[in-house]
């Protein structure tokens, strides 16, 4: 009954086995410690996610957490010129088996001999996740080496084994733990102590100011006496004061005659602390352990706009506080890995740090396991931001590999949807579905919604190509005909001519009068509008100040990336500046999850029904690093991993301005005013495309003309070109 | 694409929803730790079945380890007089909500107000299984409560949760852990200290005799000294004495100067024990920690004959020590669960202990959790048996519970069994799949084996039975089709007039000439033979020499209870002495796994290509034990838990015997000569069926004459029946 599924399983376990090449015999590689790919993931992810709280109370997931498996074997095949003694360690109880037979106890060191050799290692772990590490002179674990979960290693009566021909093994997972000593398990965020900016004397206690949002533990120093220590932290001054109503409290028990240092337990967000000792508690002062990961800052913007670059600035705080183990959507109350969140992060990342780690890791711990019993965070476009995320990662990295990886757990996934699907083909809430779409007042969820239509197509889309890279052509063929199938029905259903727009939904058949935002917008930038429907909705939606505004800037996101795309790049420029800008005016030090401008002080911290609800640092509210990166210095990949690319510099009414994006393997400088262009890539092969009044030119290169003002020329790899030209703007 | 399973994954929930009765509001109940069914389950099966070792090295199982889920809400309803304290502990990280409220970080105590109430409890824990223990006046947390591992439990912007609706609840999982303080986690079997039978001293230190086949611990008295200890296991003398090809070894690293006395760490099985020290290490004696499960012996068994009586008696021992955590196939080696074994270890158990607890463990441990990803321990007749257990326990029992638990899980591994049809409908071994039957050389297991085919028809029956306890009527009739159409085919295919038999196999479409015993014995007892099919089966293959011959207890089961369902109790009888009784002849402490009378001395203990690779402690040997309680006792049931059932003695030659067969409800006490029969049960109504040469009487009942020298009688729960007649034997 669940026979195409598997059958596709099958089929792609044996193509996997087809396309992993043999591992280099001779190559010195470094060692790191692997595991079932995903596995670390989910478990670290659990680690993370069930560190919320509410008030001092523990707050976990509403949806499924899944767990590592807790047996793996590993295996690795060696041609050897020589013999060569290897070390080896694992987490959990193991056993070793060379050419098939099992070596005595848990070996920490052993030789394998010169020739062909097969080295496997099985490892037992229920409450950490099964990894091992291998080091010889050429033998290393890494991604290379195939795990699986289940080996079929049988033995008949007489002792004879089985050839383990029913066995899918895939490629290991691993990080960035090269060495033996560090257990993935003990893997910590790192953290660096900083001073509070100010204090402040209250008659119960103290409110220590950090200067600005941040993270981490609360030292208190000079501790000493028997009773507690309540703290209220607040990403407001407000917040931390309203010890009633905060949102994350903590309360230390001291009973200690010497006076001590000590950290709070659980890592919090916070730009202030209210701390309150009881009476015969004192503490001499307060400082932080500022706990971060340590990605590294790539990307780059300066402009002849200073508030545009304090937006850029604080968008790439707001980033940096909210990648974490994984990408999550905001540091006070959450903490959670979202999919619709996690899905703009993937992209501010591309032109932030191209950390690929944090990318795939939040891709496999949201994803799970097998089977699908839900959307992904239960909610129906996560599970499709989910797809999108794959397709933008293999846009943007070019890796394979993690697609490999995450295949048959897409393919599952896709099946769950498929299975969704109403009498009509098309999907709509479920019991259990949650609809999203944007925290938006009276926003109906109710019947077919096009929006969720217009990302289960894109996400199908995916899969088709996703299937291709596996040569899985049966799969493509199937998704990429159902993708084209579904895309009919969305403009045959939703397309309204008369208003110039696709409709919000559909309820018992019929189309219904409201427009929104939502749908219109993605399919720009989807590309799914001819030119004309374009320009239509662009001005009878987008510009429209009569269909209802947006006020997260999660939404922000993706309607100023489309008027980006429609090259509406100064208005967009005006809009960050008003939006962004007007939270910059409120004292924001991190974006919010929520900014409506109409609202009054502490009005604007209250969500969810409570006075402090709102996260005011949310990943999503730091898209000007997206916008500004990929539509104004104009970078973006045309190939898998910047292979070719483009750079299409719009200063949006800016006097000038530079920066640099980072690809998998350099950045591509850019720096433009409307008299020159200065461009350096580390890449592949680029396009320079510009417009100008005049002939441009630029030493040592060629420029064609395309027409129309327009201009393209060729860029090399690592070489700087500098272009004379006259901006032409429309 | 998985439409139809979880339509009717989604079809379960709401069944099984709706077949939930509220909970007793002002019973008294035995409150105890609760926990997602199958969970504890599973995570004490991976404890258990990865202590197996070999000469020291780890040696896990080949197939996939399920784990817990990390994160479960429990919750009850309760409807209360008056107001009430509880105490609550969990297992794990928590938070408590009464009414959807949270409480305040984790208390240990709360009080829910009279009136109609709600407290949910939600644990996260990663490493041992969510578990809580909740006790109050009339509050008490059991198999009444409902858990999921996905609560959904929305909040949208404004502050207002979700109704759940989307969410599968499944009553709890329970043992017997009644004690708050004793976390499951902390589990471990009884143990009770034995002494050595005898000592025998050898150049290099000692050999110790335990008298019998027993396991546990080895502890060393009086250890002083620095160095090694190494203790050499054997189930025979010759296998301890072997220090280089014994199954099981163990290495104590000592270095104390004081004598102190010390355990080894792993249990393991044995009789005798090599205990060879270094020099410099010293000990004064050795005894044991025998560690077992208290499970209570209700059956029993007693004849004329003493030979049986012994074989009866160390039947039972077998099965004591293979009765653990969970039904195991043997202790020496594997201790792993294998579902094949475990299938005749319930039968066995029904007439031993009646231990239901066990029994579902095992079942749950053995299922694990979707997807399926292979057969039951890879083995496709596992898969089979694993539906029979539950079609027996059922019958058996009457616990209508752990149906609805397992139901799911169920018909997921019945579509991958479905899936996996071939184009004429039936089961070969695909990659992956291992077919068994039995161990015995050369026996084929190519193409569509008749003995897969009876089992899956089988298991389509149990699954048509479950499905109508399910009140799923789509699925009952789809079952029932299925297996319908099956049985009909297998005739068609395998029936061969000319043998009188079903043939082994069909090879390319061609049935083989092959008879083996297997599908033939099993059509018996499933009752898929005419009565003129039955006869020609016994003579052309139960009774005749030139079918080959079974060596393992394993089959001789199924081969002696065909036999016995035909009426051959005599001749099994001698086939049991003269089996079972060589064993005894041969020094057999407990029943091996397989037994050729042609072979000598060591000889027999060589399995595996291994001198001592064969169990001399599997409970697959302990058959006697169902045979003489189900057919010379001849107490079955009729209607499922006992509610009714039938006796029907039959001596097979013996002059008397007398014994107890176990019920849900007590025991049901069965004498019987050739001229007086004995008989008082515990539960249900009983219909004792005998054969007698003359008019037989009891006082007080009525005996009905059914002819042909057949008569009945109806037997009352807690009257002890005793009838005068004339045994009328063949």
């Amino acid at each position: 009954m669940i026979k195409p599924y598997l059958k596709q399983a099958l089929a792609t376990a044996a193509v996997l086995l087809a396309l992993l090449s043999p591992a280099p015999a001779f190559a010195q590689r470094q060692a790191t410690w692997i595991w079932y790919p995903g596995d670390y993931e989910i478990w670290l992810g659990n680690q993370m996610q069930n560190r919320r709280t509410e008030r001092g109370s523990f707050f976990p997931v509403f949806w499924r957490m899944d767990s590592h498996y807790a047996l793996i074997d590993f295996h690795q095949d060696f041609d050897l010129k020589q013999a060569e003694e290897v070390e080896l360690r694992a987490e959990g109880q193991y056993n070793v088996k060379l050419d098939g037979k099992p070596l005595t106890g848990a070996p920490q060191r052993l030789t394998v001999p010169a020739g062909k050799h097969r080295l496997n290692i099985k490892v037992y772990n229920q409450a950490q996740v099964p990894a091992v590490f291998v080091r010889g002179k050429t033998i290393a674990s890494d991604g290379a080496w195939l795990v699986t979960f289940e080996d079929k290693e049988w033995i008949d009566a007489s002792g004879k084994t089985s050839d383990q021909s029913g066995t899918t093994w895939l490629t290991a997972g691993s990080w960035n733990f090269n060495d033996p000593q560090a257990l993935p398990s003990a893997f910590k965020l790192k953290t660096e102590p900083q001073r509070a900016a100010s204090v402040s004397c209250t008659p119960t206690g103290q409110v220590v100011d950090f200067g600005r949002e941040t993270f981490g533990y609360v030292r208190l120093h000079g501790l000493r006496g028997k009773g507690q220590v309540a703290l209220y932290f607040g990403e407001s001054r407000e917040e931390a004061m309203a010890t009633e109503t905060c949102e994350t409290l903590d309360r230390l028990d001291v009973d200690q005659t010497q006076k001590a240092d000590r950290l709070t337990t659980l890592s919090k967000a916070f730009r202030y602390v209210n701390i309150r000792p009881e009476a015969g508690v004192s503490f001499d002062s307060v400082s932080m352990l500022y706990e971060f990961s340590p990605v590294v800052q790539r990307g780059k913007f300066r402009s002849s706009d200073d508030q545009l670059n304090q937006i850029w600035d604080v968008a790439a705080y707001t980033m940096h506080l909210n990648t974490r183990e994984f990408f999550i959507d905001g540091i006070k109350r959450d903490r959670w890995i979202w999919s619709g969140d996690a899905y703009q992060s993937y992209l501010m990342n591309y032109y932030l740090y191209f950390d690929t780690p944090t990318v795939n890791r939040t891709l496999f711990a949201q994803r799970g396991k097998d089977p699908v019993t839900s959307h992904i965070n239960t909610i129906m476009d996560y599970t499709f931001y989910w797809f999108m995320g794959i397709y933008d990662a293999y846009q943007y990295t070019g890796d394979k590999k993690v697609i490999q990886q995450l295949y048959p757990r897409m393919q599952s996934l896709m099946a769950y949807c498929l299975a969704r699907r109403n009498a009509n083909g098309l999907l709509e809430g479920l019991a259990g579905d949650w609809i999203f779409i944007d925290w938006a007042d009276g926003l109906s969820k109710k019947g077919e919604v096009s929006f969720e239509q217009l990302l289960f197509c894109r996400s199908l889309e995916t899969m088709a190509l996703c299937a291709n890279l596996m040569e899985d052509q049966a799969g493509a063929a199937q998704y990429q005909q159902l993708a084209t199938e579904l895309k009919a029905k969305i403009f045959a259903t939703y397309w309204d001519a008369s208003k110039q727009a696709l409709v919000h939904s559909r309820v018992n058949g019929q189309p219904t009068a409201n427009v929104t935002r939502y749908a219109n917008m993605f399919s720009i930038f989807f590309g799914y509008l001819s030119p004309e429907q374009q320009q239509q909705v662009k001005q009878s939606v987008l510009l429209n100040p009569e269909v209802a505004k947006i006020t997260t800037p999660y939404m922000r996101f993706y309607e100023l990336e489309a008027l980006c795309a429609l090259g509406e790049q100064p208005y967009v420029l005006k809009e960050m500046k008003s939006y962004w800008g007007g939270m910059l005016q409120l004292g924001a030090t991190s974006f919010w999850e929520e900014y409506d401008p109409s609202k009054q002080g502490a009005e604007h911290y209250a969500m969810y029904g409570r006075p402090f609800g709102k996260s005011l640092c949310h990943a999503w509210g730091a898209s000007p690093i997206y916008l500004l990166g990929k539509y104004y210095l104009g970078v973006k990949p045309l190939t898998p991993g910047y292979a070719t690319y483009v750079v299409e510099p719009n200063l949006g009414g800016l006097q000038w301005m530079e920066g640099a994006v980072p690809t998998p393997q350099g950045d591509i400088a850019v720096a433009a005013s409307p008299k020159q262009l200065k461009v350096k890539g580390a890449v592949g092969t680029g396009t320079l495309r510009f417009r100008s009044r005049s002939k441009p030119s630029c030493k040592g290169a060629k420029i064609r003309a395309k027409g129309n003002g327009q201009y393209e020329m060729q860029l090399e790899k690592g070489r700087e070109y500098v272009v004379t030209y006259q901006a032409l703007t429309k």
